[in-house]
């Protein structure tokens, strides 16, 4: 996908669903964590490793737009990719798609905050070039 | 709160928080569901009247701004009101609140489509006006 | 009902729904712990006063028999009792109705542990108390 | 695993944990549910098709046992075999496992139902004898 070099895979599950036959429209926002997760494990030691690290990434603000149903047992391609990492915020893009078709697609912010204080820490050095480098700015890509 | 008539309660489930001992981001999106489903309960006969007609409200849109963390066994008041009923698409708003606080705060789109077919059908009338009647334009009342 | 003092209200919720167009199995867990919850706020200074005097209650068993679907907006009572405490351990009954139908039954069992060590700790005597002064035996109510 | 001859694996995802930092109790089921599904794809051409046919399977009892904490972005590996199809009814057992260590286990009753009527089917000749033949009694597995 233009734009996106890492994507994992994700199948609805039945309880996924709602009674309108489909994934429930919260269940991206799963779906969305669970490729920041491995996005993470990827390029930066695991997100576990940022919490063993005295730090928590909050989630600020997040965003979907879904342009098909997606339903259960069907497997999905979420794409994600970290940009703007800046200070003590970063944003996170991301694609869900089915084949050739886009089903979703969104994007989160998040802040980096002292696990004790919960007081805004700047994105640490390592973490910041680990995804600076993984994902280029959107614009050199697409 | 200034433009919004209509609120509801919600008390922080222990399913609904994660390992960060903060309700899980997702959770808003639901408790925004609950939010409408009661605001048309009120004003429209209830969601399942609508679907009884053969029509769904399918979600094509949200939007989620978190402005505070909300903690396990926290009352919520979620802050609800419809706005811009056109064609098969309207558009809710919303504020969750803890005594003075605005804890979070949103939007979601949607649009009505045919239960068999699942085409866009026009909101009907009878709902455009039910919601409309409850909820002035945001820009009349704040 | 009897044998039971204390229930509690849930109405279920979209999100709480599946694609057999009925409440998903696992719901019912949740609800069982929101009525666990409110039990002990009734009872026992609440769930958090326990956590805040270091002490967790893990969930160790659970058991649902499943006799009548439940559906989206319903709204059910959920029966709960704290019975059998003793040690480390107690065990919760639970029933939920529909009216005069009984919709679903079953039991949780919990450890209580040390909040650092998760070490097992005898449930306090004020808890016990609390919670036997609330609950007669079953077999003393029916 | 003695008796059990399929497995399927689950990563514990940041939205299944609760406050207490571990994996949220209900999340458990949700976890059999995926083994169940994967279990059916391997042995009788998926859930879906059972759908398809006009039968749907309900869930009527599941019972848990909790041996060990599971946390977040731990593996998990889901054991799942079909037993005692009677009838209009099957049961399934589980164990989940981390490495050597026994997680939990447990196990769910299911009944086949007419997708239209809701009254009880027999679990169809394929599906009987396909469940069957994948896994045989665990008395004489273990």
């Amino acid at each position: 996908m233009a734009g996106f070099s890492f994507s994992t895979e994700v199948k609805v599950r039945f309880a996924e669903t709602d009674a309108q036959g489909i994934a429930h429209h919260a269940s991206f926002l799963v779906w969305f964590e669970v490729a920041r997760v491995e996005y993470l494990e990827l390029h930066a030691g695991g997100y576990q490793s940022i919490r063993d690290q005295g730090i928590e990434a909050l989630t600020t603000e997040v965003h979907v737009r879904y342009r098909r149903a997606a339903y259960f047992d069907e497997r999905l391609r979420v794409w994600a990719r970290c940009v703007d990492v800046r200070g003590a915020r970063f944003r996170y893009e991301y694609l869900i798609t089915r084949g050739d078709e886009r089903v979703a697609e969104g994007y989160s912010l998040h802040a980096t905050v002292d696990r004790e204080t919960y007081r805004p820490v700047r994105v640490p050095a390592w973490l910041a070039e680990a995804v600076a480098g993984a994902s280029p700015r959107a614009s050199e890509e697409s």
